[in-house]
């Protein structure tokens, strides 16, 4: 069975498939007379014709090694998962290839960081790795299925890179 | 100094102002081979002219009894804040009196609850209760200051309920 070693979570690495939403080295703005800072706008959101929506996911945590042989993909629209606590999670994508998803790569958050995938990019489903399993998700509401999924015919296991 | 106690958030007091994004007692669907359940769509968000946007905001903790005499509105757009640990935060609102604050309402929320203010609310600025005030907004990106601040003549305290 193919081996991906799950990578610690960075934004330069996440980059072809979404954005990391964590704090910035210094915050954009300061607001509430000097009590709070705000980094803005670290996502790129896309719901084509529908409209952005909070939704909440809980979910089972899993843990490493893990095995994986589906992906997924919302051809209309970004996906963020954003952690309610301060645990990690897995994230495993994969570029397309004509239709289908490429060579799959993993990573681990670290406590603080969301994800956002971009539009159509392939990824597998919300696997904390740790209790409780509670994120909030942004995501396209709107009509149709907004969902592609892909089998691969031979499972792989996803390890701890250290 | 006028005292308002703070009541547990329930999406019932907290109706007339936005919405708790909670999990509800069912999930409205369950996913990923019977290992998440997806709470869909839990707050009304909209953003006029701008559009959706997911920034952080990190805040300094405060403590009960919490000395107010600020409040703000943005006249634009929602503004959701989750919690991305599992603490809980003071949420100050007041209905609106011919263009300013009526009467404040103080809630404190419990671990693993969010929420998202209803366009045009008057409410406080974000208040953690606890460390770290790590917060997802998801408010609107656009032009224009969207912001109301009214001052009060004479502070209010904020004492808990129990």
């Amino acid at each position: 069975m193919t081996e991906i070693k799950a990578l610690p979570l960075t934004a330069e690495g996440f980059a072809p498939f979404g954005d990391v939403i964590e704090l910035r080295p210094q915050p954009d703005k300061i607001i509430n007379q000097g009590k709070c800072g705000r980094h803005h706008d670290l996502a790129t959101l896309d719901f084509s014709d529908g409209r952005a929506g909070i939704s909440l996911f809980d979910a089972e945590p899993r843990s490493l090694p893990y095995e994986c042989d589906l992906l997924e993909r919302h051809p209309d629209g970004s996906q963020a998962f954003i952690p309610m606590s301060l645990t990690s999670f897995l994230v495993v994508v994969a570029p397309d290839a004509n239709g289908k998803p490429g060579e799959p790569q993993a990573f681990v958050t670290s406590a603080g960081q969301g994800i956002n995938f971009h539009k159509g990019t392939w990824h597998g489903v919300l696997t904390p790795l740790e209790a409780p399993g509670l994120f909030a998700v942004v995501d396209r509401i709107g009509d149709g299925a907004n969902l592609e999924e892909y089998e691969f015919e031979e499972a792989f296991i996803i390890s701890p890179s250290n």
